[in-house]
């Protein structure tokens, strides 16, 4: 049972691409696409506490209730509400996951975006040039039942890219002890934006080495990069 | 993260004891409880294929699902077959789930029942004080997408008794290599049926063991008993 998905999912609209480095020893990241009915891709990117066995245990069981969520509703900011209050019932009080959770409506043309405590999602809009981190404040899931997520949602246009990733790209470190930060990832999305999504997930991933130099990497590395065609 | 109850829920209509024996080295029992609401009490036993690290991974997806679905829907058929096509999705071919599913309604003093190809329900009716095994047919949870649930709802009455198990009982092998099955099963929760849920699984325990004798336990035995109060 493979908790983490070995492909990409192909459509004509979107150019998918991933990356994903565990830390030694550490992995609490968890990312995964499904396709809800025909034309709806989900995009989901966590961070769970803990680390080792228990961490893949409580990736599977958000992973389970995720993906029966996002059968059943709609919104993306309906689905982060349900999972944190189911996660809060069956997992102890001091685990948390943070989450990205993205769904892609490929008739619609839209995408539809929550944020449960997560960095921020990178979005580069082709008609503006321009690129921004689309804050969205929620909790990270199962440290309150009452915790509220917002939602926003996008046309997708051509060309337009979204980033998700985790925070072990923006806060690994030098070894001058400084920290990549949001503006050399935005840098390294902008300098291959108009290249397809494998292309700029290997920038990106180039830059962070780049910038590390022999430092040690202290935390798992994920992201994902959606192009629309 | 535990994947299994430490204790049973306590209501004012029932009495609640389980019993959980693994064998060595394998273990794909899953049994759990869960407050749906302020009035209803879930109860599930699975047993998943697969055993080790593998089948935890695996019982902690169900879980995650079954927990979400059981919020959502009321009825006990559809949390199975939405459990079934989830988990189709997501698990490899050839792994499948066996499950049974109860859902106590307290203030209707009604239970739902499901079943996904695991072993019947076992039911005393107080009034008739008559055991019957209730058959409900249905295949294990993601063999097929186009797989068909059925549900029974039964009135609670006083001094009623229904146990969930495992096949790790009825198909306990002697020394003999006989099979201890249902008849010993029933006789065993007859010959205690007025006494409390606690002492029903102790003397079903009891009579399992002086049936085996010497022989190794092959399979893990769990067993859930309710009573009506």
């Amino acid at each position: 049972l493979g908790l983490l998905p070995k492909t990409s999912p192909q459509t004509a609209l979107l150019d998918i691409a991933s990356y994903f480095n565990p830390a030694d020893e550490v992995s609490g990241d968890y990312y995964d696409y499904f396709l809800l009915g025909q034309d709806k891709i989900g995009i989901v990117l966590a961070d769970v506490s803990g680390h080792g066995a228990s961490a893949a245990l409580l990736m599977t069981l958000v992973k389970g209730i995720l993906h029966a969520n996002a059968q059943h509703f709609q919104s993306t900011e309906r689905v982060l509400a349900e999972l944190n209050v189911t996660l809060g019932q069956i997992i102890p009080k001091d685990m948390f996951v943070t989450m990205i959770f993205l769904v892609f409506d490929l008739q619609k043309r839209a995408l539809r975006y929550s944020n449960a405590g997560h960095s921020p999602l990178l979005m580069y809009h082709s008609q503006s040039q321009k690129t921004q981190m689309v804050e969205l404040r929620g909790p990270a899931l199962s440290l309150s039942k009452l915790s509220v997520y917002r939602e926003k949602e996008f046309p997708l246009n051509q060309g337009d890219l979204f980033l998700v990733y985790t925070d072990g790209i923006t806060e690994a470190f030098n070894e001058q002890a400084q920290m990549f930060e949001e503006a050399r990832l935005i840098q390294a999305v902008e300098d291959v934006v108009s290249e397809p999504a494998k292309k700029v997930i290997a920038n990106v991933n180039s830059a962070l080495r780049a910038f590390m130099g022999k430092a040690r990497q202290a935390d798992d590395v994920a992201m994902i990069a959606v192009k629309v065609l």
